[in-house]
């Protein structure tokens, strides 16, 4: 798997960010390589190029990295995933737990039509906590979810069993 | 000019978000036609495909969705200008004013070699307050500025002169 070992060498390892004893996968050095921030994409892609995607609902905000030009290339929708407040029409909205306290994200109650093939995208699967919060909220606007596909999993986590999704990709493991 | 026609066709005029009097132009109904997008994405990269672009710069949020997908089809490599205490390793900043209070832009010191031909991407040019930080930030980092790009501009609000750049591209008008 040479692609993963190359792209894995232009993600930059920070220690002690955002908090000490934390490792942060900082993905700003693989996107700014043109070859790499292809590689990405197009691997990603690939995994659902047969799956029929009407819409790419993206993370914000570093599922919009990612989300926004694999819509491009699948020939999709998309649709942004937000933070409260941000998105001006009516919301559909799903609390999730942080460590402490909780965190909303909202989406436009009128942006998925009933039956359309979804695939949820986000940079990052850790304890799955934002990611099966996006799960519900796609679900609530009547939707069929495809798949989910992350840039980085960190597996110990054990996020991906949070998820009630068949098709889980994630392109690097750590 | 049927392919502004068109794109306009499906921007949602909100009204009173997010304040009151204000109207907000939302782009998510458009992102969420795979035409559509298609369409601002090629119409936007047209502008800037014979400048030989090394790296798009977007700005956080809304300059991901426009800026990430620029990037792969420009064959450029893609750097985010984030909010405050995002980015994990050594950055610029640059303040900037708000109607009360003021904000700050970050990039991260190493993105940018000096020399580099960079593009700035951003959805909306209003007054020009976010824009210009982003320019100022950006040159700090000794690159080439060749140019802005914008879905939208607020023309009557001529934040367009804020910005000391030749190269300023807004696909809409308003």
């Amino acid at each position: 798997m040479n692609v993963i070992t190359d792209v894995k060498a232009q993600i930059r390892d920070v220690a002690d960010f955002p908090q000490e004893g934390i490792i942060f996968r900082d993905i700003t050095t693989a996107l700014k390589e043109p070859e790499t921030l292809r590689t990405m994409i197009d691997y990603l892609c690939d995994r659902f190029k047969d799956e029929k995607i009407d819409y790419v609902a993206g993370i914000e905000s570093r599922g919009f990295i990612f989300g926004m030009p694999m819509a491009y290339k699948l020939n999709a929708g998309f649709v942004p995933i937000r933070k409260p407040n941000k998105l001006p029409a009516a919301t559909y909205s799903q609390s999730y737990e942080l460590e402490y306290g909780t965190d909303t994200l909202e989406i436009h109650a009128d942006a998925l039509g009933p039956g359309a093939r979804v695939l949820i995208v986000d940079d990052l699967l850790a304890t799955g906590g934002t990611a099966e919060a996006a799960c519900k909220l796609v679900k609530k606007t009547g939707v069929q979810l495809v798949g989910i596909a992350f840039l980085i999993e960190l597996t110990a986590l054990e996020g991906r069993k949070k998820l009630s999704c068949e098709n889980i990709v994630s392109m690097l493991e750590y």
